[in-house]
């Protein structure tokens, strides 16, 4: 039984999320209000908080919220990473900004785990830096599910946007992290996982992809996912995978695709149906439908994109998260630290290890 | 003015267009139906036909279309190329198949355009072998329109799938070739370009793209199309540019990946009509505005992807393509041929030589 969960053994112990409360383009409002949804919905026991920004304005602001200000410690951040800054001008005066203490909190244990609704390009460089990968793990990948086939079904795809050149190693890697994710986020055990190529055959697409598959489709049967070879942009979202492995670059483009073609759809519903003029009952119908497809697609109803790979867990929340988006990216975190995920990565990695080490003497 | 338009002195000629009626999958009765579609609608007096397949069949089933009779020339093709054949075998013995023989026809000047039915693939291949490229132009591209914005807004993007492997000077020649597509097929002058990217930063992406993106802006004043830099893809259904320039791997991938979102975002809705009580008064509206989606979403309202940048056209249909389908892409290719695309992409390709001339001295 080569996969037997990894047990945490602090599993028992209260969780502690640090919270970079100055990212939003809603200010520090939002992330208490969020803190307040999340405590009430959840209670107060099980999690503690390290909220980082201007401590004035945060005990202000927390004065109308004592379920709060009864959990949560505020670590003053004299500066803030402003969602325009650059990330090359941001790395060497970082130090003293909320994203970057919150960041430091997770390195220094701390904490288990950073939420911060600031600039993405900017929280993954800092988390980087700031926290090693998990061992057996090359580099950490941007992850999220994304909405797939019939009912509520969704899919991981993985990396979204952190590595634009991925080796057969770091996809590699990437398929562990995502079939990780897939089973213990995505209560989809043994999922099925495929690498995004141009065609299903196996000469199609690049070096690269040609030769990870022949890596992967020799050892399938000792794999902790059911590997079922290439796959296409249009299986994404048909249902029939639940892991897709790809380079940050094409990941990040599919990501945005889809959403604009989703908001294209959406659209073009919306513009007939004005025409109609049976407009007042079509938008009732509309108007239900709308609930149930924003639920499906809307990517802040995922609560958050993670920064998979490293030693504690960074989330990022939509930048113009209100109050309810926080709570949703709270409770989040706190599943992904409850969940024993980098504990099973890393046992993961080690049991794969043999297999790919003869990826880089192949080459 | 350097980008006068060419005149094509031939303009005034009766266009031929070949076919290879034994590709798609409904058999060469849909193409004749087709043919006899077209003719009923645009006259008898413009093109002619050179229809390649299994000569007494196509003899037989003509005996019911006597407009097609009149119009069309029936070459006999002793051998057919199946959907499911792979590459590498057929182009050892594809000479006597209808689809190769159609592509020849267009490379001995007998006609301006070949359209098929047949694996995208291998009509790919064979074209490329068969056909030259316009000069100036390095590779040929995978390139149709997709829906993106208002009304019936649609956006130009290419490679979708040709090219896995794109330099910059590749992809300098695809701007050429989307901007005239875009210009003389899409009606949009002096269209707005950008360059697929996973941000719109000039420090974004790979070498090639940054490399493209600096002697695309150093030279924004002498291109004929309004380059806008990178754009991301939500950028492509948003409406805010009109030509997408990529390499064949993300294009597929991107292409893929809309129709698979537009099919689960119409699979949501329905879903949700179904539970409605109401559902019947629902499905009233959805008739109307999926008839509206279909035509702005579905590929095959399209007409068919053209293969641009060579000495001809090489149109393909979608596989399950019926008559009305058929009619749809004879009309497209004949509209090609009549537009002087190739004339204005050379003289284009002349005009850019010297700017294109510096990208590999830079190197």
């Amino acid at each position: 039984m080569p996969f037997l969960l990894f047990i945490d053994t602090r599993s028992d112990d209260k969780k502690i999320i640090s919270i970079d409360a100055m990212g939003g383009d809603k200010g520090p409002n939002a992330v208490l209000g969020g803190l307040n949804q999340y405590l009430y919905q959840n209670g107060e026991d099980s999690v503690h908080f390290r909220v980082f920004g201007d401590e004035k304005k945060l005990r202000k602001l927390m004065a109308k919220y004592p379920r709060v200000s009864r959990n949560v410690e505020v670590i003053h951040a004299p500066n803030v990473i402003k969602p325009t800054d650059k990330v090359m001008d941001v790395l060497r005066h970082a130090q003293d900004t909320s994203m970057y203490m919150a960041i430091k909190d997770v390195r220094e244990g701390k904490s288990s785990a950073v939420i911060s609704a600031g600039n993405t390009g900017i929280l993954m460089s800092l988390s980087k830096l700031a926290l090693k990968t998990i061992e057996g793990i090359s580099r950490p990948a941007i992850t999220t599910m994304l909405p797939s086939g019939a009912g509520d079904s969704r899919v991981v795809v993985l990396d979204l946007g952190a590595n634009v050149h991925c080796d057969e190693t770091i996809l590699f890697d990437f398929a562990i992290l995502g079939s990780v994710y897939a089973e213990v986020v995505g209560k989809m055990p043994r999922p099925k996982l495929g690498v995004l190529n141009i065609g299903s055959e196996e000469t199609k697409g690049n070096e690269t992809l040609i030769h990870l598959n022949k890596i992967l489709t020799e050892n399938k049967d000792k794999l902790p996912y059911d590997y079922i070879g290439f796959v296409e942009g249009n299986d994404i979202s048909a249902g029939r995978v639940q892991v897709v492995v790809t380079d940050g670059f094409t990941g990040n483009i599919v990501l945005k695709t889809v959403e604009g073609t989703a908001k294209l759809v959406k659209r073009v519903v919306v513009e007939n149906f004005k025409k109609s003029i049976l407009a007042i009952i079509g938008a009732f119908f509309l108007i239900h439908v709308f609930k149930r497809l924003k639920h499906k697609i809307d990517p802040r109803s995922y609560a958050g994109a993670t920064f998979l790979g490293l030693r504690g867990f960074a989330v990022k929340t939509h930048g113009n998260s209100d109050a309810l988006a926080f709570a949703n990216s709270i409770k989040y975190a706190v599943d992904l630290t409850a969940a024993n995920l980098n504990g099973l990565i890393a046992e993961r990695a080690r049991a794969l290890a043999d297999i790919r080490s003869t990826i880089k003497s192949e080459e």
